[in-house]
């Protein structure tokens, strides 16, 4: 998984039925300094309730869950990094 | 997923079975900056009906449905792009 | 997907059961203007006919189909790549 | 998987299903000459005990394991790496 | 599939129970040129006897082959490279 920061929104009528109900959130990958890191920006679908500006965990690849495929997904909000060293 | 631009489309009647009656659609990754990314084009099977110009999400790596596999595809088509920063 | 060239092959008389009778291809990822990129080459399993200097789609990720295993694979020949942009 | 190095721990209260009660860890990518390499750092699931400043192989990409999925995770505590060249 | 050169192993005794037994080898990628790319070492399960020095081929993504999860592995050992060009 990876650390990313939610960045905007994207609005899509026509879809895919996998992804029908979903809301699709534009998540930017943060740095080792937590600066967004430029054309890392993917669309992931929320299902943990995360809005605009929160630090996200995503899960970069796609999952396959009690036979239904998921998408590219924000999967925890993040409260606070611990950094050691 | 990643967010991307119809650039042109791929000829090929030699082909897996899987992609049988598959419209195969040349798919490039845009940037941060709506850019085109250099050499970020791919080949995706359309399923929603996607066409030359249109802003699309594709999904990057293959998924298994229902016993099925399905190769890179794209699925939405981007109407707005809202960014927060 | 990803667009390639056949480059080569590979000789490999000990392999894993998943391979045996496998045509084992090298392919490497060709760039924006048709230009061989440096250091993108992998090796394909080959199921459509393929062979030294076509152009192919390589499904870059595993596939799991009917409860076999495949290997990165070529899924199509390519006859013609139209660019609209 | 890749080998990386423990290097802190992510605090998150709301997050999917799959990740309830799972140890979330950073861990950095160690280049060859056994660095951190900067901008390579993700959360990864610990499920073999690991702690701060452990040197750990790590599944890159996510597995599907009885029915049930499992996100990026530490698999293994290394003890020591021995290189041949 | 990639090919690599088999460059070392890793002692690890604390694993998750899908590496139990297994010998884990360090494989690192080549280039064009059959030299060694920097940072591209990986940790993979050897399943057809490789040793020191080999040049293999290497599955980068997880497979799942029978109901079981199988790690980042080596699937041959490659005798010749034919390049055509």
């Amino acid at each position: 998984m990876i650390l990313a920061k939610v960045t905007g929104h994207v609005e899509a009528t026509q879809k895919s039925d996998e992804l029908r109900g979903c809301n699709l959130l534009l998540v930017t990958a943060i740095g080792d300094d937590q600066e967004l890191i430029k054309d890392r920006t993917y669309v992931a679908v929320d299902s943990v309730g995360a809005g605009r500006g929160d630090f996200v965990l995503v899960e970069e690849y796609f999952a396959l869950h009690k036979e239904r495929y998921k998408a590219m997904s924000i999967v925890a909000i993040v409260e606070k990094v611990h950094k050691d060293c």
